[in-house]
């Protein structure tokens, strides 16, 4: 996974406890790397108390005077805005900038200087055209156009969740051998199991005479239909058998 | 767009304050109904102050006692998560999530009476396994394993942006008004339904005396699971039921 190659970097941060919320919206998805150009108040205890379990993305917080400082290793550099600009930048939805930025960090490959920066602007005002000239695309989230003013640590969850899903590597699954008995019996049923119970069903039908209530075909359709859709587990097949020898049971006992 | 058709229930959130960043997340996603179920404080001057322009949310919101009086109406219910839970639900991510609602929707056409509910639990623990068997399925954001810990505005607010990228696009259907009787009864059933079809089958099991062969909360899980699985549309409901009735009448008429 790559995400620790990637800084968040807020610009003139207003709010304390909004530095608080996104360390935590980034540790949760995987994030370590902030960096702070000029806020307000830092450190402050707003900041340490939203960041809950957090505190060790503060901790290693970096304050820089300018942003330029801030970017000056960053080998690609993504600016956040909810505006319309007068003069037209790359933009990128934040699915989109999740994979330009999975494409390049895999263009330095694992353990590549790659080092990418994500810039969010201030709470009021976002980034300054001089800032977002610093950037080579910006990132916009497409939001309510009555009420598009997302909080700070949100637009920074949104984003971070994006780069997890990207950059998160695909999981392998266990072999089938390697399984529990519990864990066998939530395997899907075989073809043989699941042809086993319709048979198994449609015998109580008949001997409770629905059968003739509706036509057989039709009803066989719907109900291999049904259970189909169910994908039923081998436990599933084998609990559904239990309450139709059930049935059985109490009509033949009484019959 | 049928962001309209979605509400969000918090059961039990503590802190007013999440009450109106949850809020404010809706509003620049376009979410704007809200269900709050025993909130420990609202109405709430913090609620009011972090929902910023999202107060019409706040104002909008309906308080209820319990979980299932504010899903009654509802078509799809689904529940978020980010414990394994010991009997595994059908999870998705939130990406497939969204693209699962957005089908429900399109099934029941525009001005359609589709109504999903997506329910987010208490912020110390979650949501009960009582709870989750109200919903059909579960979502989870993947976490950092090491701090999991999304706050519960920050998890709306993922799940909010979601639905919107999946619903804006446009959609070609036809309306529910101008289904036919067949096409409604091939509607994903209510949960009114789907509750009084796990009664029925319930008082079944106990007229043929299978529950006391298991323990009966955890069969009740079991089979609530693979019926969910299976998303059970109206008719299916009516078949299912009918077998039961028939059942019955076989059991009694012999007894």
């Amino acid at each position: 996974m790559s995400l620790a190659s990637i800084q968040v970097v807020l610009v003139e941060p207003t709010h304390p406890g909004n530095i608080g919320a996104v360390a935590r919206a980034m540790k949760t998805m995987g994030l370590h790397s902030l960096h702070l150009i000029k806020p307000k108040k830092f450190p402050h205890y707003e900041a340490s108390k939203r960041a809950a379990g957090g505190e060790s993305v503060l901790d290693s917080a970096q304050v820089f005077e300018s942003l330029s400082d801030s970017l000056s290793d960053c080998t690609l550099v993504l600016g956040t805005s909810v505006r319309d600009r007068e003069i037209s930048w790359p933009t990128y939805d934040p699915k989109a900038c999740a994979e330009m930025v999975r494409h390049h960090l895999d263009q330095f490959g694992e353990g590549g200087d790659a080092r990418v920066a994500i810039v969010f602007g201030r709470e009021s005002s976002g980034l300054s055209n001089a800032e977002l000239q610093l950037c080579q695309a910006q990132v916009r989230i497409d939001a309510n156009p009555e009420y598009c003013s997302l909080n700070l640590a949100a637009a920074v969850q949104i984003i971070a969740y994006e780069f997890r899903v990207a950059l998160k590597q695909p999981r392998l699954k266990a072999s089938a051998n390697s399984l529990s008995m519990t864990e066998k019996r939530k395997l899907p049923a075989t073809e043989a199991q699941r042809e086993g119970h319709m048979q198994h069903l449609l015998s109580v039908l008949d001997d409770i005479e629905f059968i003739k209530s509706e036509s057989p075909t039709v009803l066989l359709r719907k109900l291999t239909r049904l259970y189909s859709k169910a994908e039923l587990s081998v436990e599933e097949v084998q609990i559904l058998r239990g309450i139709l020898t059930a049935v059985q049971k109490n009509i033949r006992s009484a019959g």
